[in-house]
């Protein structure tokens, strides 16, 4: 079995993550939805870094689509470099960070509070700076994230995410989809035998593109950081759409390309990107919960979900840890150890 | 001097097309300014793709910081595939696309209309769809653009941005330093020799990052996509500040780095950057018009600016284009031809 790492432990402890995160946060949801009810907010602005401006991507869908904000990404540097940030009023900013100890972070609550907007901090640290700057504080009950790369934080404040989007929208269906994600996470980590397998035969790949559209843009995004962190792949994601104006030139054959399509809205759109790409004689890694979209591919990962759309971001993201995990080990590196990375990256 | 390129030809057309769109809008923009101080705008999404929706990043960060409002990119599927789009009411709906065909743009500006909010059109295109939906239209005055790449479109939709923040917040030294843009865009262009042997140094180039921060974050992901277009490198656009969470880890001694890095705010962030970057024994391109920066750079381009650093990304895209175009020429690619492109990409 080789040596235990501390990545692939935290990778199997999402679905328990995820279950305690439910549990303890779900009345904290229901109080901070009446107060952003109460305050007539109008837009979303969110902040964060890494794997949390990942969560903030897939934020952004889910109130824009389900909740009907309009949701910004802040730009950091504004606040702390150049000291002239947005208005703020009438907007909910949350700042998004597992260890709330991100200072420009911390320094966008800090202008959303003196201007007197609506602040919510999602972390994984109760006794943070960050939470206790915020107004409203979501925890991720993950328990101490030891490795490097984020992966149970990053699920966990996704579904913190779901559960605030369902109980604004008084949506029952969402919420009892919630309440399945660690069952549906469990199919994802069901698979390591075979993405071990698969990182295996890529263990010699240098750069690759990851590809999605919708709900699951943010998945591409958040596959690709878990490569370059532990493995040194230049892996780059793409929204199919903007893939196509322009980013298409580069692909040769041989190129190795993950696609996460799910079935849904974005289907015909991502098939059609994955027939042109094998056309090209691209290496095509597809995850998918359609048999129709895993015929295109050269290496198919079925999972078989049972979840909205909007929610399948959260097993998606796990094959892509599992497969970033097992690549890094396939190369030889020690994916609990990645070079220049400390846990805390201290940006101003 | 062997073939004459439609690309070159149009990089070079650059200061004419800006001086031409300053005195042919500058009326409109200020109707369009009183209109929107009318409306009471309070926040602005704007929707684009490609070189577009990079001039989006450069305009969210001119309206946040100059006039203060909370900037939005939009998420096209949401409106196209989903149907189920953000409540507009309130705001300032911009829509960026020279052709004024983008299928995914124009519905983005159709429900806008639909829920009342205000809409405004940037194009190179009067006649375009999208000039017909749009309540407000501000014409980049380019005259046809030709080539796949977009150039003198992107640098004329930078400086329709900057015309209307100027004229909302009323500022006149902005105004002044807009007009002088056609002379320091000529200080980039002088320096085409350089950059045509630069490019030629790098001609085996297979990938590299482009990083930067604040004002000219949109210029790294602009001088990437041009790259990618003409040369199919695999050309990564980072924030210095993103670069330390993670991407980081995929430094290795040889990679090459293009560093944007002007005097300014992001001055000390870039440097530190800069200065990790070259520990690591990368090779630094650095575009910048600080002697003290291009000390640590492996490949200096000093260009001596006279601009408000919101101005700056103007002549470092301009530097980028010809970088781009003649890495292309060196690597015996036709610029004018890109692989896989055609003019006007049609997503839904």
């Amino acid at each position: 079995m080789g040596p235990k790492y501390v990545l692939r432990e935290e990778i199997f402890e999402q679905p328990r993550a995820i279950a305690a995160t439910i549990a303890a946060e779900a009345t904290k949801v229901k109080e901070t939805a009446e107060e952003l009810r109460r305050r007539d907010v109008h837009m979303v602005i969110i902040a964060g870094r890494g794997s949390s401006d990942n969560a903030a991507i897939f934020a952004k869908y889910l109130f824009e689509s389900y909740n009907r904000w309009p949701v910004a990404l802040a730009a950091p540097s504004l606040y702390t470099l150049y000291k002239s940030p947005p208005r703020l009023q009438g907007t909910l900013v949350i700042a998004v960070s597992q260890s709330g100890e991100s200072v420009d972070i911390l320094e966008v609550t800090r202008e959303a509070r003196r201007q007197g907007a609506c602040t919510l901090a999602i972390t994984n640290e109760p006794h943070s700076p960050l939470a206790g700057e915020a107004a409203h504080v979501l925890l991720s009950h993950a328990g101490r994230e030891r490795s490097i790369a984020a992966t149970k934080t990053y699920t966990t404040q996704l579904t913190l995410f779901s559960m605030l989007s369902a109980e604004l929208c008084q949506d029952e269906e969402m919420w009892a989809a919630i309440r399945t994600l660690p069952t549906e996470i469990e199919k994802a980590l069901s698979l390591e035998e075979r993405l071990r397998r698969y990182a295996g035969d890529y263990r010699h790949l240098k750069r690759c593109l990851v590809i999605s559209r919708g709900y699951n843009y943010a998945t591409a995004f958040e596959i690709a950081l878990k490569i370059k962190e532990t493995s040194y792949i230049l892996a780059q994601p793409y929204s199919a759409a903007d893939f196509l104006h322009g980013p298409i030139a580069i692909v040769e054959p041989g190129l190795a390309v993950i696609m996460v399509a799910p079935r849904g809205r974005s289907f015909a759109n991502l098939m059609e990107v994955a027939k042109r790409l094998r056309e090209r004689g691209v290496d095509l890694i597809v995850l998918s919960d359609s048999e129709e979209m895993l015929s295109v591919a050269t290496t198919p990962v079925h999972i078989a979900l049972q979840l909205p759309e909007a929610l399948t971001p959260l097993p998606f993201a796990v094959l892509g840890q599992l497969f970033a995990f097992h690549l890094a080990v396939a190369k030889g590196f020690d994916p609990d150890h990645p070079r220049e990375l400390r846990k805390i990256t201290i940006t101003e």
